[in-house]
């Protein structure tokens, strides 16, 4: 028996977009469906009540954040991120790879691509490879990663297998393969490289998985999809993901479509790639959820989205969305405004409060005001991706994108 | 039609204390009760759903803050207070006397009572009185209060004409007489000065309350007592509260028990007090909450509590009240405690996370942290009080405070 089930109900006529129902061991997601993100196993600000309350669906976690804080194994002794953050719907971890990069390198120590050996705070890690191409000094090997905490600046290493590990003790419905993101600016040669790094990563996390059992038999397991803007690139690393196959012939659960991307590619990233991978498995599209990106990734048959964009604009600026674009509550204008955020969303900021009083919040510094912004944002984006479901099922899909966008400037 | 009306339930046998009923425009609280604290039109990290979840009744915003921001002509335009903020239960106000006292010490600029004419920021405002004794300078008179604004350092001045003008646009259910708080440590001379003060401002909250007909009919004024650690001046106080009148014969709907105490103070300062007041209107033990000073204040015929321990508390150093005293939730001990909070309690966290969940979340410095830890010590103490409240009309309160202190250590 296989941990996840997923169906198909209706596709888009013409298109690669389709409604589909993901069982988990923890319930089922009605697909399309956007994924809340709680990294440090919390969504910013959010009780578990409150994630469904606003319709949350699944929920996932960041395996680097809680690998490091506060730490897999505690996680393990909880009974798993379900018992331990209280959310007992389906859940995904990623991988920790993206993070690994990006963090490492947004923290300006630790992690990058090449390394500056004057630089005291990135000194060689002791297992760094050394002739997988990349320079001397880099902390990507072929056997995995070496990178530094951003809390304490200590030292880590993390392997295919580790990252399994970590993602069996966490305990999530749906975990993912290790794998390298690129920047969609480095070249082609490093592209390829990093590739076929993600494969290697990719076969020994299946292997290592389907080692574990009980893991496999509770935890679904996605192979993540890289090879930044370039197709044939793309194309190849679909087939491969979707092909790759224990000895025993275990084969991966679903899809992750990963990469750091520039906003043109993505459009014809996800379609190459879903051209490529099996209709019958769900997929994921990693890190993408601004309203433009979510159209585009369903009508090219993307099952599952996740962003730290709605909890982030909601806390940082105080920026909302609403179908005509994003409100930044702290403009002035809004402060005698006495309507809701949108008069027509059912969110239990928009039924229960004013623009005016989310301004007061936000200009006087309440934590409610991130809270309240943050419910909106999560409710706008949830009902927009499961309004698209229906939509669908109605067969009316190309009708809702053309009325959403006449309303909707970016 | 006066618009609250105050029933008494059952008595303390040989004690003040009382159980009663308080009914307002907006609904009944079950006395004695713990009022939450929504500064500035939010009590802090909770929606008011949250609120009512946990079993609050009643809310107490600041004045002084709401003056500032946003306001409280917009707070007016906005419905008032009740549809500002989204709590339609009962509500308060309170004077705005304490914080501007206390606010303007503590940031160390605009009011003081003895001024230093050499600094910039202690300018004398132009209306200062000259003639009551406080050296020339002094930002107290006889006619109001001089202050500067915490947030943006502009001067205000406040009468007690205009505290019952912001209180009415405010709109709360009960609200308060400006009255001047004094500092347990100032001479009898001074206090005694402070008091006449605040009695000539309770006569002129009172009459300009009872000249608006339409606030006196919705909104219940109540007058604050004060006299400092003094009994001559504390009963004094109190008897000329009580039956201070309008030419009309109006008279103050309930009382406030004001003060800045030292804790040996407190216990016989509202004894005296309310030795005094008459029975059969309801008292307010203003800014007063810890567990301890709970079971004093309803023991002397406190009727309701309102303090902000409780929320400080959680936020700033996750600490929590438990029945054998406080925790403090970043100890290292909780690190891998999967105990709930209490396991007897009933509140939204100890029914749904560990200390090792609560303890994550303050060592990653999440936001839910502080969220859950407001949950629990709110309803912990309305929970407290509340079952005080039931002791009370079983007859065994005096059983129920011996056992709660066998195992509570403050």
């Amino acid at each position: 028996m296989k941990p996840i089930q997923f169906a198909i109900e209706k596709k888009i006529p013409g298109a690669l977009g389709r409604a589909g129902v993901l069982t988990t061991p923890h319930g089922t997601v009605m697909t399309p469906a956007f994924v809340s993100v709680g990294t440090k196993a919390t969504v910013k600000g959010m009780t578990p009540e409150m994630l469904r309350g606003m319709g949350g669906q699944i929920t996932l976690c960041n395996t680097y954040h809680l690998y490091l804080q506060p730490g897999d194994e505690l996680i393990r002794k909880a009974g798993g991120l379900h018992a331990f953050m209280g959310w007992d719907g389906p859940m995904m971890t990623d991988s920790g790879g993206f993070q690994v990069f990006s963090l490492g390198a947004a923290y300006g120590k630790g992690i990058s691509k090449v390394l500056h050996p004057a630089d005291p705070s990135q000194q060689i890690p002791e297992r760094s490879s050394a002739d997988d191409g990349v320079p001397r000094l880099a902390t990507i090997g072929n056997d995995g990663v070496s990178f530094r905490s951003h809390i304490d600046g200590s030292l880590h290493y993390i392997t295919p297998e580790k990252s399994m590990e970590i993602q069996h003790n966490l305990g999530a419905d749906i975990i993912f393969a290790f794998d390298e993101c690129t920047s969609p600016t480095e070249e082609r040669r490093y592209q390829e490289e990093a590739l076929y790094r993600t494969h290697a990563w990719a076969k020994r996390s299946l292997d290592y998985h389907h080692n574990k059992e009980d893991n496999a038999s509770r935890q679904a397991l996605f192979g993540i999809v890289q090879g930044g803007r370039d197709e044939e690139l793309r194309r190849m690393s679909a087939k491969e993901i979707a092909e790759m196959r224990t000895m025993e012939g275990a084969e991966f659960d679903g899809f992750g479509i990963g990469g750091s991307f520039e906003k043109d590619d993505l459009h014809s990233a996800v379609r190459w790639v879903n051209e490529e991978l099996p209709e019958e498995k769900p997929r994921h599209l990693l890190g993408i959820g601004e309203p433009e990106d979510l159209f585009m990734g369903v009508e090219n048959g993307v099952d599952l989205f996740d962003c730290v964009a709605p909890t982030r604009n909601a806390r940082s600026t105080g920026t909302m969305y609403t179908k005509e674009g994003r409100m930044r509550i702290m403009n002035t204008k809004y402060r005698e405004d006495f309507n809701p955020v949108e008069s027509d969303c059912g969110c239990y900021t928009c039924k229960n409060f004013t623009r005016a009083y989310l301004a007061h919040l936000f200009h006087a510094k309440e934590m409610l005001g991130s809270i309240l912004a943050s419910v909106h944002n999560l409710y706008f984006l949830t009902n927009l991706v499961s309004t698209m479901r229906e939509k669908i099922i109605e067969g009316t899909f190309p009708e809702f994108k053309k009325e959403f966008f006449e309303s909707y400037t970016k």
